[in-house]
């Protein structure tokens, strides 16, 4: 069996079972092997226009390489005798077109710079899928919002009743905290984009490549340019693992509300049986199972931050193995962030909310008491604090009618309110619940007004954001084609 | 003594020492107590503009902020009986001037938005500061990079000598990872200066007010539209915290890196006494602490983010008491962060850098032998693999003298390279280590010619940072400069 | 002013404000100035005892060290000036008693094994002290459940009403687990415990120290014997923390269940309105903020361990500066667990619990559906997987009468079981709640027999515990009466 | 095909591709798939002891359960399709003996017994051989410890040359360090090796199982009691990580010492070819690739269990689904320190360390300062601070003969030491590296004696440890032994 072409020279003694699966990146680098191959064919093309490299040669190395880019990498070079893929690809590869040309693959490179850019073609691809998702999952939003710009539903702070809202106000907060999200990763997109190509070991090579060609095949929209940045960091990686721990953290918060709101207590909403689970006892049981998983992948996310920046942190210059360990936890958490918030899109797209329970809560717990607060304040002219005093002093008492109200008043202030106009009637009108929520016009506020005016702007923003991803996802498929073309083209 | 107004309503019980303490914001919130004037200050313009209050109250009110802000916030409005600084503020100013115009601030607004508007003008301050502190520090690395553009040094992966570079390509490659730090916080401040007022306690209010017009009184960019995620989210908070904790991950590569060259094996660089500690029992010992400190404050970063981050998962809407156990890790972050890199700033500047250790040490471990394996390809037409295990063998036989090349071109292809021409004064030059260098001329790669090139691109990029930095400062001082000359102008 | 006597000899340079401060551990030292001054006087007690310091050298020490011991460390030695509180002390010694007395302090010994000993001896009384706290927690759980066996209540899984249980087996699930919190921070004392004097730098001394003279003096139980991992570990710092984390993260539940059950809908428990606070806005708000800044404390602590954890990753041998930087982690995590736990206590001994709330809950969501099976399993022959599945399919069909269990009865089987006997006197009973719960008479289990069981042996448990902290507590402070009394007795 | 039994009586709608592999545990589950036909058959030997199922349906049970035991758990049950492998078992095996007999295997249990149970199962025996492969560790740093207890070697505080010491003082350091995580998994297993079986869904169950007896029957050491935390806890598993992290924080910093020691700079280890890997572009490399991996599973580790951690903060009672995305972050841990551990064995057992190179820098950097100051004190009276004074300002001076020392002095006490009878030879003895290491015979120390001494005591400690682990793993063996014997000869 074909051995480890990287090893040969160098190094002797054997390396058996656990100790290769250990130090083996294989598992992880299933996930960059398609990318490799258009890293070798881009490089292929450069070191011949470069004259680096002949055309016999190249073509020789160009039609293996597209018969692996036409037919998948071949299970054999994902062994675990390989140290890792790009070995295991340069091994297979010469192989099968023997050494005098395949031999010829590795000039002017290393594989340091090699795995990093094929990290980074791979991770630009989920982050392109990371953002049509949220795009759908804004749009999903948005539309619910759309749908429920009237539907009264009670406001939480400290999980405690505070006043009334709109289920569209509640779903906006969410579109806008996802739209964050999408452009904290549309930024990180530029720095990952970059090819560190050219790099070679971290000093370059002595050959006269072109760095800047060899990027634009591939579509990078630029260079990592200092060579030692361009193999020793990874802060692209943990970036991104930021991004996508923040969007997580913001996702568990949506599913603890929607758990919290199919609990037999709430019932604001009924989430499809598809996204349910039962109980293998208690035939009764139909549980949020989907959204208490996603509100533990935010942990994950955070556990995957850690491990890959904790990994980073006092490593000296310039590259060390460390920086393998890095990659599961990248990809692991790439894997667990897209498929979350593509499952939620569904979920709430599959959702029954319940207008009606909602409004039945909308007005427990003295949540318009602050409107009552805010009338005193217009109509009696209290200093607000003074006001707040009085209502939450009644609140105590039990109650917030008229005698109440005077008692408290009359302990806060020395007077009563009665005196100066004050009816049950008034205060009725106060607390009444749709007149509080008509009543907050303000700009982002929870009327139907306002939400109406917010979803027209969101959708706007939302359908920018989409026709700029759009562009992005074309570009990168643009300059994949070409490349693939152009390579055809030589060997024919 | 005054009492906590906002608690004096509704609720009933002592609170003492130990509980009062646990549950006071008081030590993070002296953060943000200033902020919280000019909060206060902005919010009675715009109340007054919009009518909502009269001349007098708003008079009386900005002549008591305005003797708070010019002569600091009293100490007691921090007594730990207030539950927060703005229970504090509110509290003492309604001592000083009464209820009748005190009790009028809290109009049209609640904590939940006025703390988090705090934390977003204190945040933004830190961050003009940090990345003030990034320029110097990428200045200072330019700077010793123009002045060892010539100075040969060894460099490493795997902290085995690997191939020869120079000092000014180390030294570029910490101020382009810089200057992503600098690139990241600069997009983060967009999300942080934004103006949540108006949310009130999350459903905004029913006061007429002007959103827009407080936001601009104090500087911000634009609102926080959605008034629910206005007081519920602090991903502003973690994003930051997420930077600073990738740059100190940079910074604690950079300090291993000067640990390292301090250590008496190597001895490329002398520290600064200044940085550096003895031990109080071994008298001869001149110890790189600072670098040390600094290596784990990028644990300690870690660490406020993992806190700050693992608090907000899976809270409900909107605003819960657990985002306030959140700001203790974020303004110990920036802190960490900021005297951190201010301190690497001077430990550079100060540092006596040892080029002729470096060159001593750059040809060592046959750490041209990828340049002999270049010369191999290129001047006998071998694959790179073929010449890369012919001189791998070679090492591994203990020497790169031509007859043990010899000897491995035999084992390797079964000829020679002598009897096609290869002499030991061939092998001596492609060993060469100055030429190995000056060889390396590729975009970003190390010779002399590639480093003055960086030099000057890294300089135009670093002027055009701190010419959009100063106009940011300018921006945001232009602005409280002109709301404090309004607001005098108002009581005069 | 005096200077720092440590730093005099070798270094030259001043540092001033922020530099001083940041390389400073001296916030984080005042954790254990007390514990420098017992370790001082037990250093000087042996140190005299092996005959290494005179009578009268020893007498001059000792009688400076007790004059600080009965009136506080002053507050000059924890000037920032001093890199650390022993630097401070040995230096303002030597200011009170002159250099000939004061600098014979330091003999065979190093502040590396100085400092960590003062952080074990401050550790072993926070450690008692929250294991105090546990017990108290315990304590007040039991109580609970004694009083509660009886208390019908709903059980959840996945936040869904699931089988009726006693609020006596909720409490004594938090105690057992707590209960497991005690046993590890027991077991972790035992490492925390170990005298690291006599290592000195990390390779001992030449001077004819005793190291178990002076780790009995201070009731240490043990050595840590290796000098070189004496003074380069912190393992036991992460141990406790790791300790601490989980009892959080278990406290955090209890608390999320406190908060969920004070909310409107739930209503199970009324927080004392000491743990609670209202709304700067909304008069009316009565919110669990104890209880959410607990649950955040589980984030904080969790924070403090990665911190900490991720310092001491890829230290190399012996001692580091870095290990300074886990100190403040250290003690905030302790600080934040000890608070948290103690508040807990009082929080649940004063809550209102609402037992006529619960019980109205525990039949709700079909909670005996299981009872159902299990009765058809035990009357009819019926695997339980099919009486599962009948039974669930009636929920589907929305009932649990004879009829519906009838028509799933025959879908599942394909025939009824009325026509074997069933009749609808026989499912109401099945689905009895207080029957539901009666038969649970497991061990471990939810029925008043089994939670009286529970209560009795927890109780005894408890008592044990109690004792064996009890006696720990008394060995230790013997052994400090017993260090003073003999160092009075040296100076009289 | 067979489809999930347990969903199909209350949930309607299908679960496609994605969504079910997100919701399935089944990777996870590989890992307690045989524990759980081992809870399986303890569950029918008690149902069927217990007289809960007759003797027909146990046998039936029994015997399709037993060819699974000896032929391995079919793949048809880890099919997505199925939530769990429990689902996925049961469903398998009612599929083969009918529902009429497989449908019982249920009775009074669910799955949230079922899972921790195995969990627990599974735990151990990853315990045992960690505990196992620490004994192998140890043992080996012992031996190396007796190699090597004359080998002089620099001792190091800050990177710094610090002290001579001995190799075997610096093995006896981590010996020491590993013991203690030895000690701590060995207190976890305890608390991990008990039954939560019976617990059912956390409510235990109305038949009457005996719970002692099938904890007996799997080898548990005694039951988690309450039916509630036995499902709804998992810090036993946090426990296990956190352990387990400490554990490779030490473990990375023995391979930080082991790639600096094989930098070309310091030479003291040269590691094996086979724990190496060479460049892909520089052909001479050899890199510590091994240690460097290692270096970053602490970091690995310290993901695994903050994401462990996070996920279970803040969860109300009981089960929540959130539980089993703890269990990957649980198993990868364990099975990156197990390999750890091993492969850590092996590359100390293979390494050849350098004496030589050792003693040649041993002196260096002054190393012996101390000595010479230590010299002073005793045979001059200085007081230590002085002498530390004189001798660090002689250094700073730059040399360590007669006259310097005299300046020094003069500087520091207005006095020389020459006419006091210092001669240049006394400083020369005092500075002997050999006799600085030979006087350190403190208990712990480097001296020879000391580390022979240590060596006797710690071989004593490990064969404890040793013969007590022999005697655990020999319980749980014997208990499986008989469980499926008995379970045989009921079949039979």
């Amino acid at each position: 069996m074909q051995g480890d072409v990287v090893r040969r020279g160098r190094l002797t003694g054997e390396r058996a079972g656990d100790m290769m699966h250990f130090l083996s990146s294989m598992t992880a680098d299933r996930c960059i092997a398609d990318a490799d191959i258009l890293v070798d064919i881009a490089h292929v093309m450069m070191l011949n226009k470069q004259k680096i490299l002949g055309d016999e040669h190249a073509r020789g190395l160009l039609s293996a390489l597209l018969e692996i880019y036409d037919e998948g990498v071949p299970e054999a070079a994902f062994d675990d005798r390989f140290e890792d893929i790009h070995a295991g690809i340069e091994s297979t590869l010469i192989a099968v077109v023997g050494e005098e040309v395949g031999g010829r693959l590795h000039i002017g490179r290393s594989r340091n710079d090699e795995v990093v850019a094929c990290m980074r073609l791979r991770l630009r691809e989920d982050i392109l899928k990371q953002l049509t998702a949220l795009v759908r999952l804004r749009e999903v939003l948005l539309t619910l919002a759309e749908e429920h710009h009237g539907t009264i539903m009670p406001g939480f702070t400290h999980l405690q009743h505070a006043q009334p809202t709109t289920l569209a106000h509640w779903m906006l907060a969410y579109e806008q905290a996802f739209s964050r999200d999408f452009d904290r990763l549309w930024e990180a997109y530029d720095r990952v984009n970059r090819s560190p190509l050219g790099a070679a070991a971290f000093a370059s090579t002595t050959y006269p490549i072109n760095r800047e060609l060899t990027a634009g095949l591939l579509g990078f929209s630029g260079l990592v340019e200092n060579t030692m940045d361009a193999v020793a960091s990874r802060d692209f990686a943990l970036e991104v693992l930021a991004d996508l721990t923040m969007m997580m953290a913001t996702a568990s918060r949506l599913c603890e509300d929607l758990i919290l709101w199919s609990s037999g207590f709430i019932g604001f909403v009924t989430l499809d049986d598809a996204f349910c689970s039962t109980s293998s006892i208690m035939p009764q049981k139909k549980n949020p199972d989907t959204a208490e998983i996603m509100r533990a992948k935010a942990a994950s996310l955070l556990g995957s931050f850690t491990a890959a920046c904790a990994a980073t942190k006092g490593l000296p210059m310039s590259y060390n193995r460390d920086l393998q360990e890095l990659t599961p936890s990248l990809w692991r958490g790439v894997w667990d962030a897209k498929h979350s918030s593509r499952l939620l899109v569904d979920m709430l797209a599959t959702a029954r909310f319940n207008p009606d329970r909602m409004e039945a809560e909308a007005g427990k717990g003295n949540s318009t008491a602050t409107d009552l607060a805010d009338m005193l304040v217009r109509d009696y002219d209290l200093p607000f604090r003074t006001a707040h005093t009085i209502v939450g002093r009644a609140v105590q008492k039990g109650n917030l009618d008229l005698p109440t109200i005077d008692d408290a008043a009359k302990e806060v202030t020395g007077s009563d309110l009665s005196s100066r106009g004050l009816t049950g009637e008034k205060i009725r009108d106060a607390l009444d619940v749709r007149q509080s929520v008509a009543l907050r016009k303000v700009r982002g506020g929870p009327s139907e007004l306002s939400v109406k005016v917010a979803c027209q702007e969101r959708n706007v923003k939302l359908a920018q954001d989409q026709a700029a991803l759009d562009e992005r996802v074309c570009a990168i498929s643009g300059a994949i084609s070409r490349l693939i073309r152009d390579a055809r083209g030589m060997v024919q």
